[in-house]
């Protein structure tokens, strides 16, 4: 690469750094692409963190030690993760969205890129503090806003089944009592697919009485391994207890009316951001 | 904020552009935030172009007029698609991967954020002159990577599923012949996810004989849209020809021998890069 002017290298360091979140890059690795000196790059690093400041889109961390360097940890600020749920919240209001036996179409929302993005920034942010070493969900409507969040702490995803597939090799399955409707559901997931002791954050799209989250709990268990922090896009009231205690919401759903079109929801609200 | 330097403005414009790929920008935006004469941004713009040139990580173009602005491609350079590619197969053709029945466990690398995000900039590179209105996939293996393209890409996307669930609403199904196995399949998609007259992407993981993708043609002429182009990131060899004829691979797979544990694959060499 041609040797660049101060002004380049700092925006072409946050490029890089933006591309690989949560990812330690070593100084070493910049001074080789860009032929500059550690001392000129450590100037350029602190630049950086103030341009990172002042967009309120994270934190730019810098790790000391022979296996340090620095990361770019994404985040949205308060202000702006209130103001960007209180928008889904009025796009979920629309009475259009009111499906037969009081469900909501949310299929544009939750695969929405530039939304899915957000919400996998928010829930990193929550979650990065418990070192998790995967992202889990179960298909089929989680997946796009728990890739994410996988991408944005910089950890793999894994995609829990609802049936056993010939493409996933040995399988551990588990039947659970869904919360709510009482059923009986199965979850499967590949034997090869989570390392012993792992710590993982279970994301989903919706939870109503928590029957999936406890089975995912219990899925982990089978793997020798725990599921260290859950995080819902909508909760929905219950009557009674939920089935798992410690989780975050995004949103919680109060009502859905069928004849009025009235859909009752509000920012949960016991999110964290970074500043 | 506060006014910022050239060498911070240019960092956070950069920034700015690499969160929202593919989308236009308006120099007013970026005049209103940074307080910045439109002079001074445009010879902002013009380093930045130098710097994403310089880093080979896609192209930053300008859009004269009223609805002008500038927006961010995201891309891989000819050399780091082709490594990307390579390594991408040295890593599937590890015996371990083998399945009884001939199949590949490919879980950990469609799920990889990294990966999935790096395939979703290839395939957007190949598709963005398309001009298409939404990527679309069918449950579950291939959403990671389409909803990757998506984002590259700057479009919605949409899930097909096997079964029509309670909360799509009314939807509109069909049945197909797989082409390999020859069993009668179907796919399910909420009347509300397409609108009329749409171009779509069909992106998904693997195909063999090309009997999904065949279908998911069939069910866009449902919704009076159309499919025009197909990205795959395994095609495997088949006897005889594929359903369909314009389509893009990545990874061309020729055979897998379970006795012996040898994988025969090679990069298809069809795509195409911005450099």
């Amino acid at each position: 690469m041609k040797r660049l002017h101060r002004k380049e290298r700092v925006a072409a360091i946050l490029k890089i750094l933006t591309d690989n979140p949560n990812k330690v890059i070593s100084l070493g690795y910049f001074s080789d692409i860009f032929q500059s000196a550690r001392s000129t790059l450590s100037e350029d690093i602190a630049i950086i963190k103030g341009v990172v400041e002042n967009l309120e889109c994270g934190i730019v961390e810098t790790i000391p030690g022979a296996a340090g360097g620095v990361k770019f940890v994404p985040g949205l600020s308060k202000k702006e993760e209130q103001q960007f749920i209180e928008e889904l919240c009025s796009q979920i209001k629309n009475p259009s969205r009111i499906i037969p036996g009081g469900f909501l179409y949310m299929n544009d929302i939750i695969n929405s890129p530039d939304i899915a993005t957000k919400i996998g920034i928010i829930f990193s942010q929550n979650f990065r503090s418990k070192d998790p070493d995967y992202v889990i969900t179960v298909e089929t409507k989680g997946i796009p806003i728990a890739l994410m969040t996988a991408k944005a702490l910089n950890v793999p995803l894994i995609i829990v089944r609802r049936n056993s597939k010939v493409t996933e090799g040995s399988t551990v399955s588990i039947n659970y009592v869904s919360g709510s409707s009482k059923r009986i559901q199965t979850m499967s997931l590949s034997k090869r697919s989570v390392q012993k002791g792992s710590k993982c954050i279970f994301i989903d799209d919706f939870m109503k009485a928590g029957g999936t989250a406890n089975g995912i709990i219990e899925l982990m268990r089978e793997f020798e391994s725990s599921v260290v922090g859950i995080g819902i896009l909508i909760e929905a009231f219950t009557e009674g207890k939920k089935l798992v205690e410690d989780y975050m919401s995004l949103i919680k759903l109060e009502s859905v009316n069928e004849e009025t079109g009235e859909i009752v929801l509000t920012p949960s609200g016991n999110f964290k951001a970074f500043k």
